[in-house]
Formats: C-alpha cells, sequence, structure tokens
C-alpha cells in the first residue's frame, strides 16, 4: 500500500489556501496511484482560532469542506483532520447546551464515506482526547468522543472501531485518531491500543502538534510505551503533522513537523523533515530511509515563526524595524531576521545616549555591515532634553530619581521605533529575554514594544547558544564573542558583561545561570513548586544537580543571602504581570511561554506555610 | 432556622485575610445563635487565579484551611465553597493524568463533616457543572462531580444526594450547590432539582457569579425555570454570592454580591445588596425584607472595579494619573476616580497640542475645578518638535503622511503620562471606549496604556449614559452637555461631536449607534454571526429593529454604501486585534469583554461562501 503523508503548512483561517493545496495534493497522489492520502489535524481552517470557533456560520462554512473533499475521493483513500458541526449519534449539544463541535479525523473512498466495524458512524473518528492544559482549550470547543459515547450510555471507548477500507478488492482495518489520542499514557481511554486490539493493520494519527525543546523525545516516548504494552500485537503507526505557525492571540505557535512511520517494532523507520517546512513524501510499507534530523531545530523554529508572521500578517509587504543597542538580544533577532527574510527588508536603528558606550555602538554598526542590513544611527538626546523641559513645564523640576531618566530613555527608544515603523510601513521586533520578561526587567512603551517576541521564551543562557548558533550559520562572528560568556567550569567569564546602558556603569542585576534556572523551574509545565525547590537547598540535595554549582558560584550558601535573592526573584516575577499582559505575543519555545501556555492573573507573590516554615529554617544556614 | 449569609468581598490570592474574615464571622454567627452561616464559592483562595491553580503546594495549602473551617464549627453549621484537593472516592487524577483538583462546596456542623443520604462521602458536594465558555476555564483546573461519578461508574448524578443537618436534635435534609449547579437549563445533571426530588428542605448555593449587564434576569430567570419544573415541591433557595473584584490577567472581573433568598412560589423574599459590596444578614425563614436593589449599578461596578484595583494591587497609596483631553471619555473616567477614590490622589494632565481647541481645554479645567482634583497643564510641541528633528537627524524628512503625526502627538503623551507616573509614583488611567478598541482607533503606546481600562468595554452610547449618570451623581454639569448627543427620534443633535483633535477639523469615523451595535452584536456572547445580520438587512427585517433606523440616518438603505462600512467595519476590527494584545486589563461588564471573556488569534477577516453570497445579493440594493 502507497500512502502520502502531506505534512502541511496549514494556515489558520485562510481556507481557500488550504483547500487548494489538499487539492492539488489528491489530485498529485492518484497520479502517483497512492491508495491513501493523509492531512492533519484540523486542516481545512487550521487548530488555534480562539473564539472565532464559536461562530455558528464559520463552523457551518468549515464543515462544509468535509463533503467537498469526499467528493475528490475517486479512486483513492482520503484521511483528513476537520470540524464536524452537526449532530453525532443524537448528540448535537455540549454540556452546557451549545451546539456541538468535533474535532475529528475523516475518511473518504471513492466519494463515500468509509464504514467502520461495529458501529453506524461512517467516515469518522471524533478526538477522544481533549487536552485543557498548557495552551489547548479543547473543552472550550469541542465536545470528546468520550462525551459522544457516554451521552448514548455506551462505555466510553466503545466509538473507538477500526475502519474498513477497501484495498484492492479487499477489506483492510485502519485506525484513525487524532493529535492527543497517540498521547494517551496519562488518560484512562487508550485510543491505539483499542485499535491495535481490534485487530487494525496500522494506525494514523493525524495532529497538530507543536513544537516544544526536546518534543521528540517525548513523542517517541509515547510510542514506545504502546510498544511496551501491545507486544508483538504492536502495528505501524504513521504520524501526520502539520507545519507552520497559528497563533493564539497572546503565542505565537510553531509547528515543526516531523512527521513519520513507527513500524510494529515500535522504531522510526521513515520520515519526513522536521524543519518546519511543508512536505509531502509517499510511504509504501516497504521502504526505510534514514531519518531526516534537522541541526539547529531552535533556529528553525524562530526563523519559522518570524517567516510566518511576515506572510500571514504581513504579506510579506513590511520593512522590519529593529533598535541595535549592540547587544547580544538585538544581535541574535537581527540574525534571525536576516536568515528568514533576507537582508533587504531589515532596518537597524542605533539610538544612542550619553550613557552608551563607543563598544556596543560600533558592535552594532558591525553587525549590520556583516549582515548586510541598512542601519541608521542617531541620538536621543534632543528627545531627551525636551522630555526633561515639558516636565519642567509641568512644574516638575529636576529632582527626581535615576529610574524616571531610565524609563524616559527606554520609551523615547520605542517612540522613535514606532515613528520609523510608521513611516517606513514597519513591523518592530521585540528584543527581550524570558528572563527579562520574567522579572519586568524592561519599560513598558519602551523596550516592551513590537508585534513580535522570538526570543521572550529563552532565557539569557539560552539566548548564548541560539548566538553561537547565529554565528556557525553565518560563518563569521557576526555576533561579537564579548557578548558570550565563557561557562568553564565554576567560573563565568565575560568580554562583556549585559547591561541595558541606561545610566553610568550599569549592569544587569540578574545573577544569570542560576536565575536562568529558576524561572525555567517555575513556569515550565507542570509547574515547579518553590517549595520543592528550597527543600532541595535546605537538604543539600540541590548541590547534586546542575544548577548547584551557580548557588555557590553566587555566594548563595549562606541561607540569608539565598532568601534575600529568592525574594527578590518571585516578588518580582509576580510583580512583573502587569507589564507582560501588555507585551507582544511571545514565540512559544518552551513548555511554559508567557501568554496563553503559562497564564497569569495580577496576584502577587504568595507564601504558603510551608514556605515560611522552609524559609526560616534556610535562614539558620550560615 | 436562622441562617448567616456572608457577601464577602474574596480577596483573590490573599488567604490569611480572607480567613480572618470567616473566622471573625462565624464567631459572630454564634454569638447570634444562628444555625448555619455560608460563604461564598472559593473563598480561601479567590476563584480567578489562572495557573497559580497548577502549583501544587499553593493547592495543597488551600486544601489545609478545609480543616482549619471545619474546627471551627462546634454549636453552628458552616458551609462554603472551598478547593478539594484530595483523592474522592479513589479519584485522584484527572483524565489527563493530573492530580485532581475539586471545586466543592463543604460543610462542617460541631467540627464534623455533615453526612449524606445515600453517599460514604461527607462534608462535600463537588461542583458538578463546570462552565468552559466565556472567562471560565473550570475544566482546565477542576474534576467536576460528574466525572468523578463516571469514573466510578456511577450514573452521571448519582453524587448530588442530600446534607443530613442536626438541627436542634432532629434531622434536616439540605442540598448544597456550587454556581453553575444552578443554572442548568443547558446541562443534562439538573442539581437543583435531583436535591428536590429528594426532599430537601432547602438549597444553599454557594457562587462567585461575576456581574454582567442585566446578569439578575438571567438568575431570576434560572429560577424561574426550576418553579415550572418542580411545581409544588419546589423549596427555598439561598444564594450567596462574593462581592468584589478578581483578575485574569487580562480583564478585571467584578462580583455584585446580589446574595438573596427565593422562597418555595420561587419569588425573591430576602436580598443583600447588590452594590459589589461586602454583607452578613441573618434570614430566618421567616422574614421577608423589600428587595434592595442598586441605583446606577452600572457606575457601582466601574467604581468597584477602581477601587479594587486601587487597594488590591496598588495598596492605595499611589496616585492616580489621568489624561484629560476635555472629551468625554477621559471626564467620564475622572468622574469614576472621584467617586471610587475620592479627590485627593488623582492628578489630572492637560497635554495640548497646536490642534487642541480652546473649548476642550477649558472643559477640561472645569472638570477638574468641579471634582476638585489637580490638573496640571501643558503642550506636547517641544516634544513634538524634537521628534520631527530627531527624525531629520535619521534621515527622515517632512515628507510623510498625517498619520504619522498624529501618532506622534498620542505616543507623546502617552510618554508623559508614563513619566508624570514615575515621578509620582502613579497609575495611569486608559481612556478608551469599547468603540474605539474594537476598531482600534487608538496608538499603542499612545493612548492605547494604562494599568486599568475601566471603560474598554463600554460602547461610546454607553459612555453617554454613564456621563449623565455621573453628573446626576455629582449634581451638576461636571461633565459639559456639549460631549453628550441628543437622540431625537430620528436625528443626533452634538454639541460637540467626538474627536481625536490630532489634525484640523479632525471628526472621529465612527456611526455611532449603529457602529456600536454592530460591534456589541459580535462580540456579545453566544457571538452573533454577520451573515444572520446581513440577512436581516437583505430581507428589510432589520428595519423592525432599534437598529433600523441608524442605518436610515447613516444613509446605509443603499447596499453599497452598507457593504462598503461593513466591511470597514470588520477588516478594521479584526486588524486591531494585535493591538488589544498589548493593551491594558478591561474592565468585564458586557457578555463579551475583549479579553479573557471574548478571545481572539490574529486572523484578519474571514469572508464564508455564505458571506460572499449575501453580499453579492445586498449590493444590489439600489
Amino acid at each position: 500500500m502507497r500512502v502520502v503523508m502531506a505534512q502541511m503548512n496549514v494556515k489558520a483561517g485562510n481556507i481557500e489556501e488550504n483547500f487548494a493545496f489538499i487539492k492539488q495534493t489528491i489530485e498529485q497522489a492518484k497520479l502517483e496511484n497512492a491508495h491513501m492520502v493523509v492531512f492533519p489535524e484540523m486542516c481545512v481552517s487550521g487548530y488555534l482560532l480562539q473564539d472565532k470557533w464559536l461562530d455558528d456560520e464559520f463552523c457551518q462554512y468549515v464543515h462544509s469542506y468535509n463533503d467537498k473533499i469526499r467528493e475528490l475521493s475517486e479512486d483513492i483513500g482520503v484521511v483528513f483532520g476537520n470540524l464536524y458541526y452537526d449532530s453525532i449519534l443524537g448528540t448535537n449539544m455540549g454540556r452546557d447546551g451549545r451546539k456541538s463541535r468535533f474535532n475529528a479525523v475523516l475518511f473518504a473512498q471513492d466519494k463515500k464515506w468509509v464504514k467502520k466495524e461495529n458501529s453506524e458512524l461512517s467516515g469518522i473518528h471524533i478526538k477522544h482526547l481533549n487536552p485543557d492544559y498548557r495552551i489547548f482549550d479543547d473543552s472550550r470547543y469541542f465536545l470528546s468522543g468520550i462525551e459522544v459515547a457516554m451521552a448514548n450510555n455506551f462505555e466510553k471507548h466503545e466509538l473507538v472501531t477500526p475502519f474498513l477500507m477497501n484495498y484492492e478488492g479487499s477489506t483492510v482495518k485502519v485506525g484513525l485518531e487524532v493529535c492527543e489520542d497517540l498521547w494517551s499514557d496519562d488518560y484512562s481511554v487508550k485510543v491505539s491500543e483499542l485499535y491495535i486490539l481490534q485487530g487494525v493493520e496500522f494506525i494514523v494519527n493525524v495532529s497538530s502538534s507543536p513544537y516544544t525543546i526536546n518534543k521528540e523525545k517525548s513523542r517517541d516516548k509515547r510510542i514506545n510505551e504502546h510498544k511496551l504494552a501491545m507486544k508483538e500485537k504492536m502495528v505501524p503507526i504513521l504520524y501526520v503533522n502539520a507545519c507552520g505557525m497559528q497563533n493564539t492571540g497572546k503565542n505565537f505557535v510553531v509547528f515543526d513537523g516531523g512527521s513519520c512511520v513507527f513500524d510494529a517494532n515500535g522504531d522510526r523507520v521513515y520520515s519526513l523533515n522536521d524543519a518546519f517546512a511543508q512536505e509531502v513524501s509517499t510511504y509504501d510499507f516497504v521502504s526505510k530511509v534514514s531519518i531526516k534530523s534537522t541541526s539547529n531545530k531552535l533556529l528553525q523554529a524562530l526563523c519559522c515563526a518570524i517567516r510566518e508572521v511576515d506572510e500571514q500578517m504581513f504579506k510579506s509587504s513590511f520593512k522590519w524595524i529593529i533598535g541595535l543597542s549592540g547587544g547580544i538580544d538585538s544581535s541574535i533577532n537581527a540574525c534571525l531576521l536576516v536568515m528568514a527574510l533576507g537582508n533587504e527588508r531589515v532596518i537597524g536603528y542605533n539610538m544612542a545616549s550619553n550613557y552608551n558606550s563607543s563598544i556596543t555602538k560600533n558592535n552594532a554598526r558591525l553587525l549590520a555591515d556583516k549582515l548586510g542590513i541598512e542601519i541608521r544611527e542617531g541620538s536621543i538626546e534632543a528627545l531627551n532634553k525636551a522630555s526633561i523641559e515639558t516636565m519642567n513645564d509641568y512644574q516638575y523640576k529636576d529632582e527626581y530619581g535615576s529610574l524616571v531618566y531610565e524609563n524616559i530613555q527606554a520609551r523615547i527608544r520605542g517612540h522613535l521605533l514606532s515613528t520609523f515603523a510608521s513611516i517606513e510601513g514597519g513591523v518592530i521586533m521585540n528584543n527581550a529575554n524570558k528572563v527579562e520578561v520574567a522579572l519586568g526587567y524592561c519599560t513598558l512603551y519602551g523596550d516592551c514594544i513590537g508585534a513580535i517576541s522570538p526570543i521572550g521564551d529563552l532565557t539569557k543562557v539560552q539566548c548564548f547558544e541560539v548566538a553561537r548558533a547565529c554565528n556557525t550559520y553565518f560563518k563569521e562572528e557576526v555576533i561579537s564573542m564579548t557578548l558570550i560568556p565563557e561557562d568553564k567550569e565554576n567560573e563565568i567569564i565575560w568580554g562583556m558583561p549585559p547591561s541595558a546602558e541606561l545610566k553610568e556603569d550599569q549592569l544587569d542585576p540578574m545573577k544569570w545561570y542560576y536565575h536562568d534556572y529558576l524561572i525555567t523551574y517555575l513556569t515550565e509545565y507542570p509547574t515547579g513548586r518553590i517549595e520543592v525547590f528550597m527543600d532541595s537547598y535546605l537538604d543539600g540535595s540541590v548541590y547534586e544537580t546542575p544548577i548547584g554549582k551557580w548557588i555557590a558560584y553566587y555566594n548563595l550558601t549562606n541561607g540569608e543571602v539565598f532568601i534575600k535573592d529568592l525574594e527578590w526573584v518571585l516578588k518580582t516575577m509576580y510583580l512583573a504581570v502587569f507589564k507582560r499582559i501588555q507585551m507582544p505575543p511571545v514565540v512559544m519555545l518552551s513548555r511554559g511561554a508567557f501568554g496563553s501556555d503559562y497564564r497569569e492573573s495580577q496576584l502577587g507573590f504568595i507564601q504558603t506555610d510551608k514556605y515560611k516554615v522552609i524559609r526560616s529554617k534556610i535562614l539558620e544556614i550560615k
């Protein structure tokens, strides 16, 4: 059997374009005499649409493509993920009375819906495992197969039955499932295993599964669990994932593709690219190809996000406006822009004050020269001066603290970049990293601005890696190595330590490596508990982990010093929620991106009793 | 029986303060020889905590208060809503393997958990109906009673059984439920009715039910439905709701209280205030009190939001910084600040350019004088000039369009307000209304800034009402009547039509009343469908609705003109998502506040086939 796997760049909301691709791919698959062609989850409309899913007419429209695609299935089996927006087994209301929507995989062959064993339903499997964590809100929008089974007083797994596909005259049993259905180890209904126990020849999983760092390991682990459970009964699994970018408002979410085939041994024997790029490839259950694995996957993810934002939101016709301070974060983003879009639509701006060193100014110019992007240089002093004058005008005399002046400088830069953008017809790049975002170490309406925050989900330490990868990519020292510290065993050697350069001799107050770790620990799903971390400090076990050396490095072995620093981090982090609410959308890369992934109310720093107990014990450590 | 109803101002995350109030109220209730005291849903921790619910140690800590409160129940029954964070009937995992959390009502008496009929569970009813719409994400955080029943292979309603309360030596059957359990008309499990059929004497509903305009009508309707279903079996229902404000990050959500008692006829016979204020009151099943009903409830909601933000986030110690243009929106917000906080901590700033008329400047000064707030006046021209100079410095000559200059002015004002705030230690008020927010008729980092958007969920037409109410409240024309149009039958008479005053003779491009309606229609839950609206235009039925006259008023009876305007609204609205992502939290007042209530991806304007068909038919209307 020949199966065309269509790793499709699904454009959220762009139904006509998605359908055109689907149609063309089906035609091509027929020319290749394929028996089946597979498209990802929600391939017609996109998956991350937020409350657009509550628009009945929109849903009706997306649903109408089910029949349009069925009509294209003459002489071929077409498997595709899409919305189903009609009654199923009499179930047409969610448990709260809203009309039901179903996230489903559909299967048409020879213009008919493929029949299922022991089921009056044809051509459809409803997603059974609806995730409601991280960026996922499936229960807000979709009713699960389990809920339909329950509403009909069936056993909760009873709707999982094989599809009966016609294969050159005989019938082949196939299992179809949607995304999370495969990741069932934590759920009570094991969709894949239910199919296997009913004798399917193979399983097809259609997914819109976002990329996060190291995600592929987690997926292979799931397959392994199924193999362990099913042993010699195991069957091949074809995993067809979307690629590209969709957004939740507060986050840009990238899809890596990485579609692949696992054989009955649970081994990956065939794979499409995992470089976030569209690919259509035919698998024939015999061929094995060496596994394609993208190097610098993180760079690819970042470039994918920028490229898709540029195309989807700005029709690839806007300039990109980036402030170039000469520091590491803006340097990385300039590199990413050039990698993703080339150098012609990127303009860098150096906006110097009297506090900016000639070294950083030179770094900015050198970077621009090496990347071949236009750079414009000027000073913010005229606006600084006018700001102070205007303050005087409002009867504020020059007697306020340094922070006021620092924020003035940052906001003037925000104002200038915005003005450049409106003159040029441009999009502003936000240069904050995750540690800055977490601690609110940035000025609202100043360096907090922009249309996209590519590295807002990367810690500073991860930025060092990305900076090195940029230099490797460009095969020269595009980003000055003085900006990247050397981590020599128990010492960090800085060429030039991070500084906002908003006053004389200013250095960032972060304890790099250590705070990076803490913030990751506190935000990544499942979220870390500060009490557990403190316990490991108290019993000394923290020193057996990689972070231990940084606790020693920063002289935090003294309990009082440790607590003082820790509470600065916690208070600062929770206070900064008010800034994050107004910050640009962040590209999700970790398992805890600020925004729709890690969601926050303004609550402040809450101390549990346990926290207080451990805290006082720690304070006794000398 | 005497029941103390504690309409509590639950402070999200402030567990110690909430517990202190609970403790004190229980003690007071004992002094009054009450038999029962009732606290709202999630009264220990607050309800809207977002992913703080995923912090295990926090949950453990909140759960630990269940026993602390049980210990206080000597000689009294204590009913309270709180998190339950332990295994229930063997269920300790959500369907995706995360440790279960339950949103529950608990009932302790004489230091013991109150037994239930036909149940081995004591002292607890798990919320059965978990809402997953609008601001609610219960499935993300909590497992429902229905899910626990199902996991135990019970019938889905089987866990709804009466509590057996000891009342002066005899046993009284009582039904307890949580918030949405009462609003069951759309759900398959009717919690209240299940209790009634099992012979309870009365039902207690503990709620954290947010205020939205006209919400009380909807609540009374639910009670009525139960009465109709239960007829003479109906029993009294005691509804104890929280008051105050909690937030979701993107929205400030106010709770009106409005706790009350419905008798067995379904009539409201007893009520606490619905003025968003804490109140403790004793009901004895005999007394009837005239129903308290707050006048100007909308004003109360707005003041509650401001007062609680001021107290919870800023410890009532910051100044409030507000730009006063002399227009209606900023005038309303200045009034609200003074109503909520008095006039001592409010500073108004008039930031004039050459385009600002002397009328609006005078309006601003008069308003400030009448409210008794400090006003500081100055000009933005120095910064305007420095901006242009700096542009020249960056080789941008004076040849760009008017919009660039308009945005420069707005951003300079944003910059100035931010600087005032950092000098004064102040909080900035955002002055946008919902029509502006919807259409993005505001400048990012300019007039889009602030810590709270009080009227960002009110249309301009609603703002006119609020402005009139402000004048009524202050008993004088605090807000100039020239800013409020007269709607005389088929004509709007403006004293001074709305203008941003960013260029000569500028007038806002909105079709007031008509666009207000459209935006409300498109955002309020359940969201309106543009195709349905267009259909009503096509068949003429729209002219039988209140909006019809505005279609005529704006000469939109011609199909081409109608479509041109409509598509401007739709395109502008969907494009403005990128601004809303970065705007301040909005006080939720409608059933579709931008933010956590009405959630948006950046998708652009999507046209269904049906849209296209109706559109072409409309275009033929001459």
